[in-house]
């Protein structure tokens, strides 16, 4: 059980649930065969049909849409222990892509398989949900964000997003964190121009709040940060089990 | 059976699975206690635990985030058919606010009573993570709203998806809808002033594409309107039944 109680998802499903001996074998089960996905390759197809949905175990991805015009909004990035393309298998086509930004591992998951184990394990099936309506929560921040924040009231809140959720799986603290993302992937998720996600990062370094150099963000001043952005991370809902 | 085939929630679901009467019967067990909600009642509120979850039978609702400045961002509208407050109960405490716009009839949902309902009925479980899904990808089509169109484009594509909503249950067509929403309502959902929003409605009308007065949204051209907003209803996966 040990090695399956470290994995991300698990760490993850034990905010909403705290799992059992044999919930954490049922989820062992679904994550029996993993395979590799080299940066360029496509996990899941905006227009496509025929998706499959996955739960990342390793590296980082992000979903974003295109538009006609070629211009493209990424909505999320997701890290180890997140769930992927749910919504492509239950459309007729799916309505964004995914792809990774570092080489990733990830498990397929079959959704009547799925359905199925949830039926037997109505907790588990609680924690799908919690984690699904979990990310839709990171959505609908998202849009609070482009909405009606400053860039870098935007860049502060992003980042400390990013390191309350990978606080979650052991890969991040009030210190900082290990960071794939280039600056143009960081304008493409907060509405910025590459220029403006660089002039935002300066301002927040020179003030001494974050610093984001050589793939680490670093928090130089959290709390400081956190009063900035007006962070408050309720909407992750990751305070500990609901049920025990 | 005939009078829960005719509800928005049965019609709306019915986008995913071809319904049968014992799954009719079963979801008309949940709808059994409805009772009316005033405007100015709120039903889910932002940082307060134990919120319920409803299925909205009919009037509308918008769900919103307030800022610590005070300024609030409208997520989502919700009509007749959708669920309330999911994310609600499953969170230690909910993250947004549900107000209604119109009164409102609602049947409460409890969620130890839903998961063990849609464990004995699997398809109806997935009629709800589509539903659930569905709800996600307008979020996330809002998200590329805000961050990517400019104004005009915006409110065309807002009005087209409240149109393509509306007519999965029966309330809206190609010529247009009847629209409880104020243009304080719409200006906060998208990210625009209330002059922005007379001016950009007035703009709209004036091309010939959509009028918005007196409580009717008519689309004039609907395919220009289309064509203007680049509006792809693929993210509302409303084509029909992949279960029958």
């Amino acid at each position: 059980m040990k090695t399956i109680l470290n994995t991300p998802i698990a760490l993850k499903l034990s905010a909403c649930i705290g799992l059992s001996e044999h919930e954490l074998e049922i989820l062992g089960q679904l994550l029996k065969q993993s395979r590799e996905i080299r940066v360029g390759q496509d996990l899941v197809q905006q227009g496509e049909t025929n998706q499959a949905a996955f739960i990342l175990m390793s590296g980082w991805v992000c979903s974003y849409k295109i538009q006609a015009d070629g211009t493209r909004q990424i909505v999320d990035f997701q890290i180890p222990g997140d769930f992927l393309g749910v919504r492509s298998v239950l459309f007729h086509t799916s309505d964004h892509n995914i792809e990774p930004i570092t080489e990733v591992e990830v498990c397929e998951i079959l959704i009547p398989r799925l359905l199925d184990t949830f039926a037997q394990h109505p907790r588990l099936a609680m924690a799908l949900l919690w984690a699904l309506s979990r990310d839709e929560a990171m959505v609908v921040e998202h849009l609070v964000n482009i909405g009606r924040r400053n860039p870098a009231e935007r860049m502060a809140h992003f980042l400390l997003e990013l390191g309350a959720r990978l606080s979650l799986i052991g890969a991040g603290s009030k210190t900082g964190f290990t960071c794939p993302l280039t600056q143009p992937l960081l304008a493409d998720a907060l509405g910025l121009s590459a220029v403006h996600v660089n002039r935002v990062l300066r301002q927040l370094r020179e003030v001494g709040m974050a610093t984001f150099r050589d793939g680490q963000v670093v928090f130089d001043n959290y709390d400081r940060l956190v009063a900035f952005a007006d962070f408050d991370s309720s909407y992750l809902d990751q305070a500990g089990p609901l049920l025990t």
